[in-house]
């Protein structure tokens, strides 16, 4: 079986294992306060232009998006976000257990506008009774692998910043987002537009790990109490910032994201080609075809999908993902195989 | 230099980064569903001899024990624990930020007794206006390398069955609690006598990872969403699942833990030579010598050891700990250096 | 001005000022532990018939949701209810703050059909990246004045029940709910269709107050730690006893709550006379009138509403409420006015 | 029989219930926007010299402490206090429930000193794995009716602010606190010297009912959606505005405390006369006799008490309450049967 179901099934890109067996027995001091993720700090904020952000090191996504969010809220504060967001929906109300509601507004493809965040802060007026938006959390590229241009973030940093709201780009699969065909923003125009954003390692190379990068200066006082209170403090942080200096050298992390991007374009073309239909039509790694259950029965044979939705009662909807780790003959057979449906 | 500050400043033992790099392009399902997992807990369960616990992989100790806690409490419950329990001092109060209060007694060089939880329930009655107690939390070893033997372990856990409290056993250091000189305790002990353990990997050989043991079946159903809930479910959880499979494997993990708390012991005998005091006795891995500014002046040349507290005008308590990864002739240098005094 | 603004715009019945004056200066133990709230609990038990149900008494609304909700939830759970829900938009995240997510789901005219659900249980599965459902809220009448019948809500509590969700029944303005004509519940059917509700006395005749009463005896232990842990055990709680003995003898609550209703239905029937449109059709002591902008400047002269929603470019949706206090004069005055519209 | 058990065992002083009956049919807006609550806010705010605070009321003292504190700290931040403070010992856990730790100090008679909070602040540092101290609650009077003086508040409140600690006194006994004889601060000191304090009238007079009083304009931002959040906005807000404007008229509210307190030290005298030792010495409106086994029997035939704590295998420490409401010839009773002892 050949697995496309997520983007984090395999380990991660050799080097990032070479570097770690390098510097096994180098000892350093624990969370973080080493030279590795100094290093690696540096840099993000050179190639982000962003040189007063605050940048750290976190394991995993939810842990990220939570102590950001619970960091820049205060008690009274939600967060907007589209209503297919990840913390809305697949973060178990992590959000919600340091006492913040997601303010969900129904999104289209996974994306949100500034007009919606416009009429969501009229509507709330400043009436004590009703949650404050504080934040506007907005993912790059979106949960269905869509994607805000540069334009569309420009105007929504733009009225979040008219508003007094934060806003907040969850990058867990920004390097895919960069690497699209159709994406014009550059590295840089993430960190001009927005007050925090995430560079996700795990579904991009690495073996684990997300970049939180705090670009406004009133979100950077005291993150690392927020950091360990919400059990993100590793103790051995130098691995965070051994891969995050591997995956920046030599723009390694954009590299592999566009192998994968390549080869779900290549996919998507045999899609098309074969009038195979798209829940949503993504530029980025995740792709989201409706198959009859006799083309899915055809499939499943050799292929694994995540299943995304039933459509009707004769298809499913399902996720193919590629990722750094794609082997490009992996995607040929599967291009063969969708071919000859 | 040489840094006897923690066990945690080196990386992972070689073994472990040999099999991440074997396994690395398997392709697996994520969040800890895959085959490592399954096998790594499954030898966890046959060598704590406990076949019915749940087993569950975490990243770090403050999300296994605020995870642990907030599962098994009720919201009007908290944990007691000695005053220099970690979850009390160390963890930027990540128990109560699950909304738990941490009942602190005070301990007797890191240790409580069951008189004094005895004592703290009956306070407690059933008065409605106070927290009500739900659970013990002891560490083994304790924050300062102590240990509580066989009888004292299952007294603790009899008053607690008796009172209806849970006890937790916080094992970030069980492997150097097990391997002491003084230590009656087999690993089957623990498991039978506590409702949850711990078995700390990141602080024993592992590059990262706490191994949650949920012995009482009242703790473990839904335990994954409380785990995607703090944060700690790891996307590729086959990383967990690798590493404890490698500790488990021909008790890498116990031989480990010997090997740390045999070279403590030849630093203590050292520092016993040379009538150096010690701020508490421990038999473990860490040691907290009293040195005096001259002393420590002189060690710190070529040293470098965490400070515990200035115990008076001219001398202060270290903790100098040794760990899977300290090298003999690096504990030569230091045993020489303190007979040079 | 005659203000229609809300149902808590003057103080309490008269008999319950008597009653407080009388008891004023007996000595009694705090808490809620006095024979007044024993004696009232026992009314209310009564009342419902609902014998082994736990009976408290809470200061408000907000206070008694999140209490019942905390009490009854795991902090993995989230409470199933409309989107229109009081919890839902009223209550500044009160149910957040406390770190349980409000699932809302689309309400028609306030309520949500058992077959919702059933399909968001389904979706649901038992997946842990997901809020699991816990709890149904539903209030009655709703926040816009509308009913569940008693085929609605034993289906709701049938569903709630299968699905191993608890039903709790916000019953704010129940009184208002059961004085409706086109109500067929009685006060026995609430106790036998749901796991907890309350009984608003804020709304419906006293100064201050809500019941709380859990009929499941799963939600019952230990339920006055969570008021006291959530600043509702009142002090004074004989301040509540005597309130809801005074409202419960003779049917007082009943009866305060037939007048209002009447009251309402008077007005309705003039807008009717009138053409007038309503934004709901509640069948209440709560009214939704579609005004046009130069109607409201006429009334508005005299009378005072709540604004309910901006309707198009030159109508208004206001609510108008009428409460146990409001007098018949002022109701002919109000009508009086709308017919010469 | 005669009940010294509490200060809130009575309903309100007479006055009150006189002008909530006059009011009673009055229509006002609700949540505390009616003029009897701006009247009432602008009476404290002169009376303690304080005219740009932020006053606001809510329904009681669990409520207001949680209420202030959550709004005051961020979420790593914990509060200094004395051990047998309110905040630590009877409100379950309510600080903790939002997710502050409480970080208790030993008292001394209930009190701290400046001294103990320097050195807390200094053994933080600044180390993100310790929750940070960010305010210091001091009661006043304490829970065993001591004061702090003039000096000892302004030292405090110089501490605090030379650490950036908010200083917050609850004032649940304020009135009691201000009429000791040995008391040298007026009500303006107490405002000068502090950051927020709450005036309790739910022990001094009122039905129900705490003023905060936010006199730094830091805390002062949003708190109505803090209190809406905590469940304590109250619907009809106008009861505690009627209420605290009848305290401060005339100062009703200082006469009532002051018959408290002379009643309690005539008790106190006659305690001294016959020798009965004190657990605490204090000087408000409560006290903590010790009386053997054999004497409090004699004494609970007609006179009950709050049981304190046991001192030794044959006496007791009692709580002896006194209050705004106290009879003069309860209290002589009390005394003559002291002296028979």
């Amino acid at each position: 079986m050949i697995l496309f179901c997520s983007d984090y099934q395999e380990g991660c890109h050799p080097a990032i294992l070479q570097r770690l067996s390098e510097t096994n027995l180098e000892q350093t001091p624990g969370y973080g306060t080493d030279d590795m993720c100094l290093q690696a700090a540096e840099m993000i904020r050179k190639r982000f232009h962003c040189e007063n952000a605050a940048v750290h090191f976190l394991v995993g996504g939810t842990q990220a998006n939570a102590t950001v969010i619970d960091a820049a809220l205060r008690s009274y504060e939600g967060v907007l976000c589209a209503d297919t967001g990840h913390i809305n929906v697949h973060e178990t109300g992590a959000i919600e257990a340091s006492g913040h509601k997601v303010l969900a507004l129904p999104g289209r493809d996974g994306r949100i506008t500034s007009a919606q965040i416009s009429v969501a802060a009229a509507l709330q007026g400043d009436d004590e009774h009703t949650v404050r938006p504080g934040m506007v959390y907005i993912s790059l590229s979106t949960e269905v692998g869509t994607l805000y241009n540069r334009s569309q973030l420009h105007d929504l940093y733009q009225t979040c910043h008219q508003l007094g709201l934060y806003l907040f780009v969850d990058g867990a699969r920004l390097g895919y987002a960069l690497a699209s065909p159709v994406n014009d923003l550059q590295a840089e125009d993430i960190a001009a537009n927005c007050d925090a954003f995430t560079i996700g390692g795990t579904k991009c190379g690495a073996l684990f790990g997300e970049v939180v990068v705090l670009v406004n200066p009133a979100l950077q006082p005291r993150f690392r109490y927020m950091m360990k209170q919400h059990g993100g403090l590793l103790a051995k942080g130098r691995l965070l910032g051994i891969q995050f200096q591997t995956l920046m050298e030599n723009d390694l992390y954009f590299t592999l994201a566009d192998h994968a991007v390549k080869e779900a374009m290549r996919i998507r073309t045999a899609l098309m080609n074969k009038h195979i239909p798209l829940a949503v039509d993504s530029p980025t790694n995740q792709l989201f075809p409706i198959f009859t259950d006799e083309q899915l029965e055809t499939l499943e044979e050799d292929f694994a999908f995540s299943t995304w939705e039933r459509v009707n009662e004769s298809s499913t909807a399902v996720r193919i993902c590629t990722s750094w780790a794609t082997r490009p003959e992996h995607v040929d057979q599967l291009i063969a195989a969708i071919e000859k449906l």
